[in-house]
């Protein structure tokens, strides 16, 4: 089958360029500034390519292969690589780039100029503020803040910068403009004000650093260390992508 | 009256099992596998008994006299006696078991694989993780989070447990597998990462136990004790039940 | 163009009372107890003006010339003035009285009983609980939540007061009853339970006064005193009201 599968209550704009074999929910509105790759799936109540004067007139962009659960808010003028997965009520706002095959929970709130590497995975009801540029292989965990205004209000906003392979624990907050290095692990409940440098650990409020990620070890056999956690855990990821790990 | 009173809009699977008089709001789409209980009311743009490969293949079920407020989304495989009442934007995950007259705030999200006992409620935006173990007449309050992995990200996940009559206050994370006793206060913002023993209370970020939870008197009338709570509190509780509290 | 501008796929009680020029997005529920100000927008999948016997029949006023993104749910009788803004998802309970000019991010969640004066700012997800006072010119960052009971669960609910000009950052918790005084600043992530006093900082879990708000400097120009923030920035506000200032 390689016709769009539309529902009859969903309302989509003729404008839309809608890839092969995609699949849009009941009561779905899908604007007329929009890409969507073949294959892909858009649930019920999703409100896909929401026109913006914050924009730059391109179109939102999603890759083949997605699926975006229900009660989507989608914006024009940003740009996803194929696989992306989203949770439920996610919502994303314009001039975003976000790499391949990212993973969304429930509730995620990207805001706009965001920068955002593949392979991004988050728990529910993490928000990104503007401006925040996030590396590869980067996890969040549920309710992860991302702040940008070190003097609210004001117009002088300035995102967290986050590398490659670094990990977030729950509830934490990083203040706007911290920069947090490759393969780092924040714990908890932090507010972090503080750079961190590549595979130290952090927690607290506010957050220090602890030392090296790699004294943790798991709960589960403490043989194992815990971090890097792209030597112990690899559900999920393509075979090539985990090849491409040895050498981290 | 006693035939379902179904809003034409909504989207119904001939496969549900509805029972007498239960109401169906505008836009709602109730998928096959489930089962409302009589009396019961759901209302508009919820989406129910979504299909998962994660769950058993057992349906939702909805005790009667329930009431799902507007936005829901219930996937199938996950059981609620009856009596449940929510706010909005309440999302339920596969395999949990809710025993009778929970009462969830808006933004709920009650992820797969829990047990939770009768008459637990919560205010808005509490998320409790997989696999979380809560007892009978739980209280949580907003923006409650419960984790489950204690080396993020793992396949090792492990849920905290809650005994009865405990009360979590707004903001508090509680940490994988930490076991909270019955008739405990945990105060608000703090990170639990320690067991907490019946009747106590613990605070702060890390929390520690500060004594007896018997020790905090209310704050309008300092000749009551505040916890246990429900030797002072039963608004909504049956007699019944509140009798069968002589002995707490 | 002065009749409303309602998509068919509405569904418009004929009580409800609609000002000119209003449009209804796709999906949207407005029932009968509502009144609507001319040159206003309700987007799509809003249910506006929910009946609730907790009210006092009176109707939801929304003042002219507001738009609420997609998704709302608005309680009857609750007050807005005019120029309201709303980000998407945004829930408001009964018995609340919002002053003018009022914009609330998305997943905003105002319970009953509120007071909240003119020009009142938030970014996404803060939550207002029941019985606060909020003056003019308030911000909040996302996550700020107000609570409202000091022995919970209990039937004694005293919300937080936040007077003018203030400011509270993100993921902030203000405990039951204090009193925040006027341009103030909160740092992030804290949890206050103690009374600030007029043009104070106060940050930390649990907050302390650190002094005065006016010692922060701007982060990119520390010739500049960031508080109060009203010296430097009006983005957005009515050069009447930013010359009704020059006193403050």
């Amino acid at each position: 089958m390689t016709a769009p599968l539309i529902h009859p209550s969903a309302i989509v704009n003729p404008n839309a360029k809608i890839g092969k074999n995609v699949k849009i929910g009941p009561f779905c509105i899908i604007h007329g500034n929009v890409l969507i790759g073949d294959n892909s799936k858009i649930d019920a109540y999703s409100e896909i390519g929401i026109k913006t004067n914050l924009g730059d007139g391109s179109p939102l962009v999603i890759g083949h292969d997605s699926h975006l659960r229900s009660h989507a808010v989608f914006y024009e003028s940003s740009k996803f690589g194929p696989g992306l997965i989203t949770g439920h009520r996610v919502c994303v706002r314009e001039l975003t780039r976000v790499g391949q095959n990212a993973q969304l929970g429930s509730g995620v709130d990207i805001q706009g100029h965001c920068t955002i590497g593949d392979f991004f995975r988050t728990h529910n009801s993490v928000h990104i503020g503007q401006k925040s540029k996030i590396g590869n292989f980067v996890w969040m965990f549920p309710e992860v803040l991302l702040t940008n205004d070190p003097n609210p209000p004001s117009n002088n906003l300035i995102g967290p910068e986050i590398g490659d392979f670094s990990v977030v624990a729950a509830k934490t907050v990083l203040l706007p403009g911290v920069k947090i290095g490759q393969h780092c692990f924040v714990g908890a409940s932090s507010l972090v004000g503080i750079d961190i440098p590549d595979r130290k650990m952090a927690s607290g409020n506010p957050a220090i650093i602890l030392g090296d990620a790699s004294i943790i070890r798991m709960k589960d056999d403490i043989r194992i260390r815990a971090y890097p956690w792209n030597k112990r855990f690899q559900r999920g990821y393509p075979e090539e992508v985990v090849l491409s790990w040895k050498d981290n």
